[in-house]
């Protein structure tokens, strides 16, 4: 069959590696289109003389646009079949895309679970972004729930790979340039805050919202050429579960970075993704907004240019973030949406 | 009067010659959201280090992006009074065209024909794109239903011209560069399918489905300096024929395109259009799919790097491609809006 | 509070000066995005030969997008708590703007007047955009209904700035280069009308016509990184005035100004702002055209190349313009959106 009908669980093998096609030159035009998808400001991305005056090369590519082209690549081979995206670890920034970068994905299995009830199976891959040069720029875990193609099908033995609950705050750096803080101006960057000003425990809520369209999930989705189909066929989605098509998980990711801008102008990078949850579904029509919690502080070897934040930022919809909403008894509170678990850098 | 009403059938004369307004510098920010409106995958045009690898001096812009910037000139002065879009014949991509360029066009007409009702009549018209350098990069002939001023003009001599039903195989890969496949990495590519894989009378169901919105169909068509009213005026529409706003057919033809890489991702280039034909309206919220069926395959006579594959791409609205929608009776089937029959190049 | 709530009434002093974050690097990206929003098909924008040939240095960026730009970024520090967009004048384009140039914006407070019911206040400032090289590319004035935090606080001295209702000609023409009108295309521009064609008085409707989703003003809005919540927020609109989310005033502007290329083809840039006024809200749904008056025709000293037209364009929703709507007893005409005063230059 010319046609990909996606992997079922059956298809993955433990250690296989998968080239994935189609590598992807990221240009001002894909960053473009980022900023108009979410209006992202942080000053690093937005203007090449801010970057180059504190030690980038030119704007680097907003970080999330990179693990989105990443990961899109990965969608026909890992995920077409999947039931759920079940979470992120271990997700490293490490090296700046600029426009005219290219970037393809390779993706190692380094985990299979079938499920209990023998229909479905968590697999667990390691994808890794490289650039034209063949150097590493992100590198990620994710598990998702995939569909066996026959619950009949024998089990593969049992293989749950042990995942860091947090990166390393000294591996979390390596793609951020010394910078050259006298250089960098606390205005044009829209805050005052730095390091120092923040604390662990403190809470932000980034207090402005937005509601997501059709047209523009789609958007988004298509640039990062992820091809997974319940966001965009609304024949078939007329006839699922939810009779909507779903917004890519990324998408509400991209929003709540952008949103946090309000609170967290200065943290100018996403160093590394600790771990990622959608605990449930975005639709257009929904309107999103975040809030964010201090998890930790941490000074950064070598480093007396930037320090990092540990962050917990949490997306929700259709209600505000002034309570910060997060749990209710044993699961999360009705509207929250994502939980994401971070590190930042920013100025000390 | 200052303002273009547009032209009525009586005030196309044989053989004129028409240089449309206003030539269009293309960029990768016009590549960027061509991606994002339709997802397209191809990796010559996604990748300029593949592309390179290759032969390309870059990666060139997606066909079907040259072909609606060319069209799009020509809707001022051929087609906004138009009532229906009735074919494409004898379309030639001649060069390649790359970032940077500027686009610009030419159209002569070579047929008039009045309708027997008197109220509207054909209209036939070569339309040539060319560079910056003045070199030609499309070729392809239309022909329109144009609606007459008054119809009580008299007619002009009926002139048919004689089109091709298919564009000469010899003639289609001028614009592919001799190509080194050697280096065309089919991993990356995401298909190990080369021209020896597929046969004549072979079909495709592409699977892959896309709900369209207006926004996304407008941007599209403004992107392409499209002005036909029709795609952007719900006001006038809703007093019109379908209440809806149709969506242009070129959009159509670039979904049936980026849908068909499941299936034909080494057809890295859309070399010659034979015929064309929008068969119904898609509007907004409809969902396209499409397949396509493989009508010939062929040798391109001192080209041991590529083969041609004569194509017919059937998209379709509202249902599925899995038993090949086409014929009903004596017309359509129901459901069908595309049948286009074209070239395309892939590897040897 | 590390998050911006936006100024009230209060917070503003008079002459005082607030540098903007963010700055931002316009890129080909950037104007292909406002291409496939607007469709504006002004020739020196869209061809970088044909602005070449006539004595620029590349294709210029939309006068509007540059507007867009450098107004988004007054938004987070002067109008978040605004109440309305009150009105415009002393605008000046001061240089032109090219892909890869960065711009950032420092608005002074020119003026204070609070109202009489003691909720409220006028701002009034006076905003330069500048470009990398500490160029000013841009001035104008603007002043808006802001809330004050609190009734009851004391109103400062009323300052009413004396604002100029016409950009005298002399100062309007600095953007543009001296042009060599003999290399300037008129079949390539779209018309043959230029400076001698149009009279004093003149009207023009503008014949087409744009139906507006939420999705465009929505990515156009966040392309200028524009953050004021009332255009993304429908949770929060829900609950407002006119319950469905306000589309940003200076969208309409764009819009106005791509319909116009329909009589006004060789106007090709705008140079100067006099006046403007947002009469009424625009929703998605809405469907926009417009019309314009040849308010005065002016000569240039010292430019033999170009002249200058005085124009007022007025865009309206949801009714046609063939009967140039504008008052109606001591108001606006029933559906009357945007009354826009300005200079525009044309070759001669």
């Amino acid at each position: 069959m010319k046609t990909n009908q996606g992997r079922f669980f059956e298809d993955f093998t433990l250690g296989e590696t998968i080239r994935h096609a189609t590598p992807r030159t990221l240009t001002t035009g894909d960053q473009a289109l980022y900023t108009g998808l979410y209006g992202s400001r942080f000053a690093v991305n937005s203007s090449a003389p801010f970057a180059e005056a504190i030690g980038y090369d030119g704007a680097p590519l907003d970080d999330l646009l990179v693990f989105h082209t990443v990961f899109g690549k990965t969608v026909p081979d890992v995920s077409l079949n999947a039931v759920a995206n079940l979470g992120y670890a271990e997700g490293r920034f490490l090296a700046p895309v600029y426009a005219g970068d290219t970037l393809w994905s390779v993706s190692e299995v380094i985990g299979l679970k079938q499920s209990s009830n023998g229909e479905t199976g968590v697999v667990y891959v390691r994808t890794t972004g490289f650039n034209q040069k063949g150097e590493r720029v992100l590198s990620y875990c994710r598990w998702v729930l995939v569909r066996k193609r026959d619950p009949a099908s024998p089990a593969p033995e049992a293989q749950v790979p042990q995942l860091a609950s947090v990166v390393p705050a000294d591996e979390i750096a390596r793609h951020a340039p010394r910078l050259t803080i006298d250089s960098y101006d606390f205005d044009l960057a829209g805050s005052a805050d730095r390091f120092d000003d923040y604390e662990e425990g403190e809470r932000i809520d980034h207090v402005d919202a937005m509601t997501v369209e059709e047209a523009e999930h789609q958007i988004a989705t298509r640039l990062y050429q992820n091809t997974a189909r319940v966001h965009f066929d609304q024949m078939a989605a007329s006839a699922g579960r939810f009779g909507k098509r779903l917004i890519y998980g990324g998408h509400v990711i991209s929003l709540a970075r952008a949103l946090s801008f309000n609170g967290l102008a200065n943290a100018f990078t996403v160093a590394a993704i600790n771990a990622g949850r959608h605990v449930a579904p975005l639709f257009a029509g929904d309107t999103v907004s975040a809030w964010s919690e201090v998890i930790a502080t941490c000074p950064l070897k070598g480093r007396d240019d930037i320090g990092a934040l540990r962050l917990r930022t949490v997306a929700v919809k259709n209600r505000g973030c002034a309570d910060f909403p997060l749990r209710e008894g044993e699961g999360y509170a009705e509207g929250v949406i994502l939980d994401l678990d971070y590190w930042a850098l920013i100025p000390r």
